[in-house]
């Protein structure tokens, strides 16, 4: 089975708003097995809906629509789908009453406008939407399921997995989509897809995709069957050769970001970190706390822009920065020492470095970074050059400090990796 | 003349991939007054490409596709397209060359199949592609502008910024689109909307859109015109009703962000910044530190969840922690007044808060956040709720603190606003 989306809104085809909600109808359509094989952005423009709406309904057998049900004349979606498939619209008297109540509960009137929103396509069910004015809408012939949501995410989400996934899950085969995503830091794109081709062409079933980002590559596998059994075998041997040809490149098997998986490890070891950092400016402290629950493991963190700082807060030897310079291997390591010391923490990491446009050299041109994470035993230092701009180059920063974290509990902990 | 996108690959139809250079292409289409009417999203599927560029074709002056450009049988626009126009492809030698020179640059030999790359539709200029193998295609008749541009938004920007533009700009009319985007902060999108209706419905030519975000609320106008200077005055009477309207709540009238306008204000009153930072976790020294020059304004940043951190970087007496609890007006007001004093900074920000999942209690909820911003003269502190998740609460707590940054320079400081 296939189905085709199409979000509807003149806001959607500005510069400011995109849709998004069709990346989660895919997710969970995937999940059945339904692969989406059209999507589309309309305005609020009677003419293209009709045509969008016609070609959708003529190759595709699940068709959901997103947005255009409001109360106002610029809001066609019902009457489209109604006039298309030859069904009068008529007044709900059920939906018109909730509508009022809701209106109530916020001590206001229904304005007259609102009674289009119970207007329902003949032989259409109304899909309960607690969260908004306007019900969804389900109609369903031998032909075809048409789904018509609210656009709001925060109603289309929930209305489409208690109303509308069960209903498609009636009527499809058992084929389901299973998935699995590994993720990768330290390697580039075409390194990883290159190391990796030779295991994933001998399994022709599964689908494999590689996707990257500054510091980080997605390998999402794949299969529609039936068989569940047969796909977490082939996704289990495919993983395996993935480790051999990555080694301890693979920090998640589940979806996990780096930032969780380094939560885990803290927890699992009953370790805390702190961070002493300069051009990443409190992002690893920041991606640290970002998880719930890390006032376990995190103790505390500086951001010392200014020699002063570094000094006064992780006890880095002026001497040395006028040695060696703020950038430099030494003053990471110190950064490091320092503030694991001070704040008394099983781990401390350091971070200085260059994250441009200006302050580059041809010593140390921009993006120049070092790295440090300290344990009590041998302190631990990278010197990396990262390319792209300010913010690319603080997040692969980011990236790597916590990949040295991952790193140091692989192979110096007690505990098994993430 | 209106304009309409058609983005190409099957991984744009996964949950995992987005087209959004179609926000990008949409800026710049409406810039030259250039409306985009229809947008869409098809596979490598020869059948659909077909129908989608079909019903491009019909209904819009300029199509523009992206990606399927590249070197496999998978790769269907370079055929599509000049299969629906009757023209014929040929070899282009200089493209091949092309081609080979740069394979050669990286020390490899062009493999066969790329020769399909350097495969032009009869009539068609090929568009220089610096950034990568293929080139971009430009067809024009009478009838149609149509452009053919690679998939990476790193190719696709720069090639339809040099090359597709100008070629559109010969032949739009004079009308163009002018664009103002102010922003606002403290207050919701519905009061926002609420406040300025009665003066952006007085303006019938000119296009209002409120978009919200956590702690920002974006108010666009755009309108097309031949006529610049109607355009300003109405954004100029317009602006004057916003602020009327909205009074200080607006911080930003060219789109910056509102760390940019703190970064303008701290730099042109030469003053410099510090940060103790409990729940934001860093959030706000990042903030602070993603501009470039930030160094030069702040000075340091700690993060302290402990509260002995609170107590050692801050100088938070322990008495006060214990006494009012570390989630406390005083404890703001400690951590910012103790935080510029460590650093010797002209203002000092303190947050301390509950940023949850876990945490709150009857007394003080999840969300509950104090801010203070210290001067040396009377320190300033606000107790707010925010709603929403941990990186809502986060979102907003920091946009509260930088807010307030900039309510400092606006009452207290010497220069304008930003």
């Amino acid at each position: 089975m296939n189905a085709e989306i199409i979000a509807v809104g003149s806001e959607l085809l500005t510069p400011y708003r995109m849709d998004t909600n069709s990346l989660y109808l895919t997710e969970q359509l995937n999940q059945l097995g339904v692969e989406v094989i059209f999507k589309s952005v309309v305005g609020d423009n009677l003419r293209r809906l009709v045509a969008a709406a016609q070609h959708a309904l003529y190759r595709s057998d699940i068709v959901i629509f997103s947005g255009g049900l409001g109360p106002t004349e610029d809001d066609l979606t019902r009457e489209t789908v109604a006039d298309l498939l030859g069904r009068k619209l008529k007044l709900n008297v059920a939906i018109l009453d909730g509508i009022k109540a809701r209106f109530r509960s916020f001590n206001r009137e229904m304005p007259d406008i609102n009674v289009r929103q119970a207007m329902v396509p003949e032989g259409a069910e109304a899909l309960n939407n607690p969260r908004g004015t306007a019900p969804g809408l389900w109609i369903e012939d031998s032909a075809h399921m048409i789904a018509l949501l609210p656009g709001p995410p925060r109603e289309l989400k929930p209305l489409f997995l208690e109303e509308v996934l069960p209903r498609v899950a009636r009527r499809v085969s058992a084929v389901r989509m299973f998935h699995r995503e590994l993720r990768v830091t330290g390697l580039g794109e075409s390194a990883v897809d290159q190391r990796i081709q030779p295991v994933y062409k001998r399994f022709a079933d599964v689908n494999t995709t590689v996707l990257a980002s500054p510091g980080e590559v997605q390998i999402h596998l794949r299969m529609w069957t039936e068989d569940a059994q047969l796909a977490q075998k082939n996704f289990a041997e495919i993983e395996q050769g993935f480790e051999i040809a990555l080694t301890d490149r693979i920090f998640s098997r589940d979806g996990a970001s780096l930032e969780e998986v380094v939560a885990r490890l803290l927890t699992l070891n009953k370790a805390t970190i702190s961070a002493a950092e300069s051009c990443t400016g409190g992002l690893l402290a920041q991606r640290l706390t970002s998880i719930a629950g890390s006032s376990s493991y995190f103790l505390g963190g500086v951001v010392c822009y200014s020699n002063e700082m570094k000094t006064a807060w992780a006890d880095v030897p002026k001497e040395l920065i006028e040695a060696k310079g703020a950038v430099s291997a030494e003053v990471a390591v110190a950064l490091a020492e320092g503030i694991r010391r001070r704040v008394g923490s099983t781990l401390g990491m350091g971070i200085t470095g260059i994250a441009g446009p200006g302050g580059g050299s041809e010593e140390k041109p921009v993006g120049t970074v070092h790295i440090a994470v300290a344990s009590g035993g041998e302190t631990k230092a990278r010197a990396v050059r990262f390319m792209g701009d300010r913010d690319m180059i603080r997040g692969q920063a980011s990236q790597m400090a916590l990949d040295l974290v991952r790193m140091h509990f692989l192979y110096n902990g007690s505990a098994k990796r993430g």
